[in-house]
Order: C-alpha cells, then structure tokens, then sequence
C-alpha cells in the first residue's frame, strides 16, 4: 500500500468536470442553469445517480429519514468518529449547475482519487449530500442537516408544505428515499463543505481559495403596508393613502440603511400588492425582507432601524407599516482547526487565499453545533449565483477540491 | 293608458334597493364587497339574474358575440332608433357592490317604474349590461363596448387571456353567452350611464348630482426594470444591480411628478419581481402604471416626463428601464344634449349638481362614438370604490336613478 506525501497527492480535474457535466443535465434549463428543487423528479434523479457513483466507488450507500444521502469510506480505525465532507444536490429554480452540486461530487472526487491511489485513512471518511438545502421549495432552508443536528423536530420537517399544498414528507416517499433514523450520522469528528462563494470578493480581489471563517446572521421577515384600496382615475392624489408608494419609499428607505452598515445586505426579494390590479391603488402591500451581516447584535440593530424607518414612511403616507418576523439565525463562527487545516491546503498547493464571511446560509451552519466544521470558497465569475448565469472556471474548481482533499487528509489521518 | 307629468313619476327606491341587495349576493365578499370578475361563474350568476328580471319586466332579451345582454323595452316608433341606458354587472376582485350594477338595475327599475305606469314612450328603450367593463380579469377594459364600437375586433377580444392564461372568447362559450353577432345594438340615438362617482368630489362639496362633462384621458402601460439576478446573502450592496431597488425609487419619484401636474393621477397597482424569492436579488421587475388627466396632451406628456425620470434613475442603479405602452385613450367629450338632459333631470327634482368629469373609464366612453352620450354620478362615500368599503346611500341612489328616468323620458320621447 502506498503512502504518497499529501502535496503529491492530486485530485483528477477532468473527472471531476465530467461528473459535473453528467449531473448538470439533470433538471438542465436552456440557459445553462439548473432546476432540481428539493424532492422532484429532477432531485431523485440527482440523488439515484449519486447513490449509484458512491457505490461504484466503493462506499457503504446509505440514507436517513429526512432523506440525507451518505457514502462511507472506510477507515483503519473503524473505532473512530468520521471525517465528514460534502453539500446538497437540491436546487432553486433556474438556479446554478455548481452551488451545492460542486461540494457533493468534489468530496466524491475525494474518495475516488484516494482509492486510485489506495489511500487508507486512519477515520472512516464520510461523504453526504443534505436534503433541501436552498429552502426554495420547503422553508426553512438546511432542512436535512437542521434535522441532523437536533435544531428541527423530524414531524416539523414532515409537515413543511411548497407553495402548492405538497408535504414534505409525502414528497420525500413518493421519492423513494424516507429512510432509517438509524441511518443518520453518529458523532461526527469534523465537517469541512467546498462551495463557490456566490460573491464577487474572491475574484475581484484575483484570490483563488475562501477560508471561511463563518457564517453571516441572517434576519427574514414581511414587511406589510396597509393603506387604503380606491379606483385608480376618480382619486384625486391628495386623498390617497398608498400603500404602494409607502412601501416603494420604505424600499428605497431600507436600502439606504444597509449601506450605512458596512457590511450588511438587506434585500427585498418579493412584492405582492392586493388587489394586484393596474386600476386600483392597492389596499394592502407586502414585501420580503432579508437582512445579513457577519455580527448578529447589527442585524438586529439594522432590523430596528428599518422598522421604525417604515413605520415613518407609512405614517407620512397615511399608511400603517408592520414587520412580521420570521427567521432569524445568529451568526455562525467556525472552527479555527478548520481554518488552519483548509490553510494549509491552500499553502500546500500554493494557492493565493483570504478569510472570507459566507454570506448565505449553508448546512455547515448546522454541522458546527455537532463537530468541528469549515467551508472552502472559491471563486464565482461576476459573483453570480443563484441564477443559470453562476460560473466558475474548471481550474478553480480542481483547486478547491485540491485543498478539501489536503484538509480532509489532514482531519481523517494518513497513520 | 295614463300619461303622467314627468316630475310625478318617481323611482321605487325600495324595489332599487331590493334589486341592488339580491344582486350583491352573487360574488358577496365577508367583507361587503363582491368579486364578479368578467365570464367567472358569480358574473354568469349574475346575467341569469339579469337575464330573469329583463324577462319577468317584459322587456326582449337578448345577447350578442361579445356578450353584452341587452332588453329592449318597445316604443310607439319601432322605426325609431333607440335611447339606450345601462352600465356592467362585472366587478373587479373584492370590488364594491354599487359599481356597475348599479347603472345596470337603476336602468331595469326605469323600464318597471314606467310598466307600472304603462307608459309607451315614442322610441324604444334598450337597457343593457356590457361585458369586461372592468378590465381587472382580462385587458382592456370596456371591452363588450368597444366591439360594439368598431375599436376593437372581435378576434382580438376573443384572444384577450386572463393571468392563468383562459382565453375571453372560450370562457364566455363556458358560460353559455356568446351569442349572434345580429343581437348587438343598430343605430342607438342616445345612452344614458348612471355611476356611482368612485371619487370624492360630489361628497366633499355636499352635492346630490354629478353632470359628467367626458372622461379623462388614461395611458396604460407596463414598466420593466432589469438588473442582475443574484443570491440575497454574498453580494455586497455596492456590486448590485438591484431592479426593486431601483422600481422603487422609480415608483416614488412617479407620484411627485403627478403631484406637480394638477388634476393628474398616477397609479401603480401591481408589481411582479423574478424570481420573487425572499433570497433572491430580481433580475426583472415589472410594474403597472395608469396616468390619467383630463386633456390627452397632458397625459402625453406626464408618460414621457416619466419614463424620462425611470431611464435615469434606472441608470444610477446600473438597470435599465423600458415602457410598454398598452393602452392610450383620448379624452372623452360627452354631448352637450345630454347634459343639458342631466341637468334638467336634476331641476325638476329639485337636486343640486354640478359639472364632473369622469377619472375613470367607463362604456359611456366607446358609446360616445356612436351616438348622443352622457352620464351621471351620485356621491360615494368617502370617494371609496374598487374596494369592499364602497358606499353609497339608498337615498343617493335613488335620486341619481330618478334623475336617469327624467333624462331617458326626455330622449325617448314621451309623446
């Protein structure tokens, strides 16, 4: 059996781009993007064609009862908690062929390339794609590994309803993949997930590899603005009260207030007006709200300001504005042992790199209640993601695996 | 047979109301309201109860390829061509009660108070419901009037689809009134509209009677704002193209330019963002704009100062702009007979009035091209109306319906 020094050790980039094509086709959309919403057809054949690689490649294929996918790699020290490693297969509507998809097949590349080279890890090695990741379909979002890590009731899972009426957990057995309980992770020793940054920074800066120190907190909430619905010609403008310009002027408004913060995003995703018609003045408006930063206790700063920003805005408009919460996560730190190690493969290969804040949730956030937990970034071209734009080159994607597969190693042990 | 003095013959307010009640039922909202919008089910409902009520007061009922209905009423002249009154049974979604129906039934109570009478005027009369007045289900609006009119093709009314897509010309076969193209009016001498005024004119000056002197002139048209489609969380705010971000400001700006122009209104209705997810940045945002104001010219143009100040502010967000114009209309100019016929209406039952002109659209419009046309408001409480709360009192419509019985004896020709 061969031990090769880890620098030499060197994942397979055209294998990994072709497992990346082959998968892409599955829920492909015209403009190069991908549709595999969370427990459609689409995602069952992502995940039938996962389950099918990870068996070729030698792992123990298994699957849990909020249908998390997980491939063993056995270890020498079968005694030992796991190195995990992977993302989800899930995916927004016209979303991106690599967001999720990119963190799965390269932690499978992972495994390939260490049988090639006959590696024998000291840790069993893990790889898992989490159910429902993106949240576009079911909210909440990391759904699979919220279950995992204790921070969702598996009944509440169950229950979470898509826009049309479809549960869940129906959904997840019409499927075919509602497993085990027993099938779930034991005590995890690490976790480290590869994703594309789905920002500008790492390319705008020419850097190749994101060390992710953490998480952003995240605030969701609606934002609803009552005035008074009237026929659009016969009111003259003085008598309105339109909850249609409050809401355009508390939009403008909630802007304004996150660019003061540096650091902070705040977005307003969604705009429904009731009657919703072109010759009414609507009665009633309502908009999503999404407010980021690094620090937790500045969202909710932020989320006051703006609250009381909005309740100003409608009163001058003779309107009412009320926030209604619903979501709210602190911020996530990760691992310094996870950050040294994806340094060190970063510096290994020679990759420029920077510490980085995840600006979207991701299911590390949930794996970093149970063990130690990091994210490898690489770059997004024009920081595009969550569109059928997101693209990163081919050799960014063979470094970022090059580097998960050095702190993998690193954490799974070569003796 | 008795020929009464005309200011001797009344209205029966409570047989008005009766039929305003029994009406208001189909499509009732909880909140007062109805929602009878254009070939849904409630408005087939709601012409099998017209169409009755036509029959029951002996009138010959009729409807024609657009499916307009229509009951004649014969006069002495049968060679004569008939004075038309009437308005539409269709209602907005959780529109009021009184717009509409109103005109529509205070025309049948003209047809039964003068059978209580056994009066035979000289020409016939028509009364008549005209279908999509509204315009909320499919665009545009006055749509049974404007076939009748020559303005629009029949083919093109047919193909009119609503928002999930159903076709005009196949949802009116559904409920069973596309009728003959020989059932629409001939050569129509005169038409009558009573409304309620959906403004708050007449009530804020304490008046009983509005003289409708034309209808303002109304653009249409949609706005399309396009940016970049990203994640909500990695995107830093300055590297955004943030298409509601930019609607908003467009939307706001919008209002303060109708403000500075006197006597016009602006509205925005509807606004659709892509993806509309609470994570998403849009890539587009659409929005519907109506521009009215009494001379054409002006609304001209107040749509070109706008889409001026949307292109650039557009610009400041990295976005851009564009205008789809849908609808542009002249203003209308009623016929001085019949206002003169309104206002001697008015007098002779001792109401006050004063001249109006219309914000809104209505059938009167596309009539005014064939023949003598006017109309006549009464107040509406609070200005309310494309709303649940629109009100009028029993009293007020009485004496508008009065007013519409002096005025259509006076074209019909009592002796």
């Amino acid at each position: 059996m061969s031990h090769p020094n880890v620098p030499s050790l060197r994942v397979n980039g055209a294998r990994l781009r072709h497992s990346l094509e082959e998968m892409a086709r599955i829920g492909a959309t015209p403009r190069g993007g991908v549709s595999r919403p969370a427990l459609s057809d689409a995602d069952r054949q992502g995940r039938d064609l996962f389950a099918r690689w990870m068996a070729e490649a030698g792992l123990q294929v298994r699957f849990d009862d909020v249908g998390n996918q997980y491939g063993r790699r056995k270890g020498r020290r079968e005694d030992l908690a796991p190195a995990m490693i992977g993302s989800h297969l899930d995916s927004i509507p016209q979303g991106g062929r690599f967001d999720g998809a990119y963190g799965v097949l390269a932690a499978l590349e992972v495994a390939r390339v260490l049988n090639d080279s006959n590696v024998v890890t000291q840790r069993p090695i893990e790889i898992v794609s989490w159910t429902n990741e993106e949240g576009a379909r079911f909210q909440p979002s990391c759904l699979g590994s919220g279950v995992v890590a204790g921070a969702y009731e598996l009944d509440y899972a169950y229950a979470r309803a898509d826009y049309a009426g479809k549960k869940f957990g129906d959904e997840l057995r019409r499927i075919g993949y509602l497993g085990d309980r027993a099938a779930r992770p034991g005590t995890t020793d690490t976790y480290l997930e590869l994703h594309i940054e789905q920002g500008p920074v790492l390319e705008a800066e020419g850097l190749q590899i994101g060390v992710v120190d953490g998480i952003v907190g995240i605030y969701w909430g609606t934002v609803e603005v009552t005035g008074q619905a009237q026929h659009a010609g016969p009111t003259p403008m003085a008598h309105r009260r339109d909850p249609m310009v409050a809401a355009a002027r508390i939009i403008a408004r909630l802007r304004d207030i996150a660019r003061a913060a540096d650091g902070a995003t705040v977005t307003v995703g969604r705009l429904d007006a009731e009657p919703a018609i072109i010759n009414a003045i609507p009665g009633r408006v309502r908009f999503t709200l999404d407010i980021r930063h690094p620090d937790g206790a500045t969202v909710a700063r932020l989320r006051a300001a703006m609250a009381d920003a909005a309740v100003a805005i409608a009163r001058e408009e003779r309107c009412e504005a009320r926030f209604e919460d619903t979501w709210n996560v602190a911020e996530t730190r990760f691992s310094p042992e996870a950050m040294a190690a994806v340094e060190a493969g970063a510096r290994a290969f020679g990759y420029s790199f920077r510490r980085i804040t995840a600006g979207a949730a991701h299911d590390a956030k949930y794996m970093s209640h149970l063990c130690r937990t990091g994210m490898i970034f690489v770059p997004s071209k024009d920081g595009k993601s969550h569109c059928e734009e997101e693209e990163s080159s081919w050799e960014e994607l063979e470094r970022g695996c090059n580097v998960l597969l050095h702190a993998t190693l690193r954490f799974a042990g070569l003796q």
